[in-house]
């Protein structure tokens, strides 16, 4: 299988020609880079949420939000975290069908439905995401159980816990393909628990014995289609599929894994909820899934499923029942339009210059659900400094906060950049990375 | 310190006479009372919940609800969990008022506030935290953090990660005073973490070294006021002040601990929105917190935060402008009486025979909130068999599923009792309660 990134942690410093004005970035960066071993992983990943949280804060106090973006190239922009802010035009647009009443007495009791294995579960929840999958096509739910999570991290969680057998001497390894998404090392390994424990880059495995493999697909932070990589009997697989919705990347079939994650946060954009589901095909690991999020949070939000389930009708209904839409795009050909237009507008920022480069276009795909064929369009840039070693440093210097490759266990070269925030500030950043590019160019 | 339990777990066959219909019902419940040794704690636990899902959908078959109730003897009745439906009613009359209206382009950001320690912290449920506590006066808010949690569980944990200094040799010890409430040692050991791990009943704790102990006051199950017990150097506290409401207890002054851990469940009674609270004292330990609900779930519901804000503000405002509330009693002089009407009902029943007992009344004291003198009235009857040894094996014979006292860490002699479900329910209940005992009585 071909890699798609360098694995190395302290390069020499740049070779190539540069302006003199870049070197004292360099000296920094190669700094920076080597104090980020991923001995110290976790630490480094908790403080970088700090960092981020205290970026966040000044730029609300600054206010990215205007009709006219003209960037002052000062504003700091965090584009750090995936917050799927992009999505707000939509449902503004489509607010009213959307809203939803909670009468007082409504939802008071822990249970929701104690006939499900998952007894938590809002019904109507689980009615709306089963009708979306069929209207989108994008996994089969007949015959999987759904188990609603506190988002997909509790659902990772709780898959771990489920997989996990009895009795080892040891706890069992959880791996995934390099670059993988920045968080896995630190939720697995947070709690030194006894039953589970990060062992890196799945592409690097050869232990002997029971593994779990995360197969993240589209993949965060590239966007590419991924496989599982180890194959090796003892092997149990969970298939985040947080990305596999026909505005990222075409469906080609219904996926039918045994455990599959998926998070409203991604398909609809409302993070704030908290909601996420897996499909599961064998009862019992469904049972213990559901025992690990009693047992955690004693089960998850009932206002937050009754909302999840009126926006996934609201997806449905744009496309089932377009007439009654007044000439608003269905949802998906809506995100799907915003996401093109967001990846034109970098690629041809970036293209002006060597100073960056992106991964070359995936192939195209027929997708079932659209109609059309396209190459994947990655809810992140995944996006390589070309002349510096510490490509987030060097976005930092100009007030652009973003993810440093070395957290998605590959090279500092590489740092991943949200493309789903709101449009005033993927504005300011498209236009503070011309001028960044340009003042490089000359 | 005196003791309320007895600490045996196979006590020899019962030796008082008793009718001989009896006798079977004691072999079988001696039997069962030895299988359940302290040892195979936590997967007890996990089968309990089992079977009382169980209950519950057979329950739901059955139908307990009926305006007229009589008793069959048959249906079954699940008080093996707190579920607060009690609350239903005072809801239902005061539904308008409560009720909330969620546009659909509202909270898709995973950011509340992200100017608080807590960034996930919805600023209208903080302030609604703050203004119950003053208008209730049972705890101090001012120099403290407010971190909101998906329930108090995941605040339990998070509270433990918090306090887990680095570096030691082996997990520290988490202790808490029997009775204890029965979820504290699945909840600390199910992912046998490397941070901590539940040391048993605080009162026996003779450990040297740091270790952590949880105060729970008003206690679960037994509704008595407690205090720290082991009382020496290297420890840390945290107070489960769940029940710490004006409808359970007398508020007699604002708490003012380190670490306080809060419920909407035990509340208001809203269990289905889970959403909790701490009060913390200090920013490094409420950053910490923060994290560790960051690293699990990524934050808590927003649109359960927003609701819960709505409920709160609800019963400020129904004790601070009665006028607007069209007759209908303030929330906690509701609830209040609710509690003291199902009390007197159930000490009415039990006196009718010697065959169960009850904890003598507590020490009453003034409510500086309402202004009455009254003894402690605890959401759950700690409630003891008194010529078996297996109380709930006894009680599960007459279709009552209720919890083994041998869960909280004392004896099976002890079962504890939900006395917050339903109004139908709970009437069945004592019926059937007041049929066994004359059975016994004749």
């Amino acid at each position: 299988m071909k890699r798609n990134n360098a694995q190395s942690n302290c390069p020499n410093l740049q070779k190539k020609p540069i302006g003199s004005s870049m070197k004292h970035f360099i000296v920094l960066s190669v700094a920076v880079s080597c104090m980020l071993s991923l001995n110290q992983f976790s630490w480094n990943i908790e403080q970088m949420y700090e960092i981020n949280r205290m970026v966040s804060l000044k730029e609300a106090k600054m206010g990215v939000a205007s009709s006219q973006v003209v960037d002052d190239g000062k504003t700091p922009i965090n584009l750090d975290h995936g917050d799927p802010t992009m999505y707000e035009e939509y449902w503004h647009l489509v607010s009213e069908k959307t809203t939803i009443v909670i009468p007082g007495n409504q939802g008071i009791s822990y249970f929701s439905d104690v006939g499900n294995v998952c007894w938590f579960l809002e019904p109507q929840f689980a009615r709306a995401v089963t009708r979306l999958h069929e209207v989108v096509g994008n996994a089969i739910t007949e015959g999987y159980h759904i188990v609603v999570g506190t988002g997909s991290s509790q659902l990772y969680q709780a898959a771990l816990y489920a997989l996990t057998p009895h009795g080892l001497l040891e706890p069992i390894d959880v791996v995934s393909e390099a670059p993988f998404y920045s968080s896995y090392p630190l939720i697995t390994d947070f709690l030194e628990s006894g039953l589970y424990r990060w062992g890196g880059d799945a592409y690097k495995y050869d232990k002997d014995g029971p593994y779990i493999e995360i197969v993240t697909t589209p993949n965060n932070p590239d966007g590419l289609t991924r496989w599982p990589v180890v194959n090796r009997s003892g092997g149990m697989l969970i298939y985040d599929l947080a990305y596999y919705w026909p505005q990222y990347t075409p469906i080609t079939s219904p996926a039918n894994h045994d455990i599959m994650l998926f998070t409203v946060s991604k398909c609809s954009g409302h993070a704030g909820s908290r909601i996420g589901w897996a499909l599961v095909k064998d009862e019992a690991i469904a049972r213990k899934m559901t025992k690990y999020i009693e047992i955690s949070t004693i089960g998850v939000s009932k206002d937050s499923q009754i909302r999840a389930a009126k926006v996934f009708d609201v997806i449905s209904d744009s496309h089932e029942h377009k007439g009654s839409f007044d000439g608003i795009s269905p949802f998906f050909d809506h995100s799907y339009d915003q996401m093109t237009r967001r990846w034109q507008q970098l690629r041809e920022a970036v293209s002006n210059g060597t100073l960056f480069s992106l991964p070359d276009f995936p192939p195209s795909a027929l997708c079932t659900f659209s109609g059309r064929t396209f190459a994947p369009i990655s809810a992140f840039a995944w996006l390589k400094c070309e002349r510096v070693e510490h490509c987030a440093n060097f976005f930092k210097q100009y007030n652009i906060y973003v993810r440093d490759g070395s957290f998605f266990g590959t090279s500092s070269n590489f740092v991943r950049i949200s493309m789903l925030d709101r449009p005033e500030k993927f504005e300011m950043f498209i236009q503070r990375l011309m001028s960044i590019i340009n003042s490089f160019s000359t």
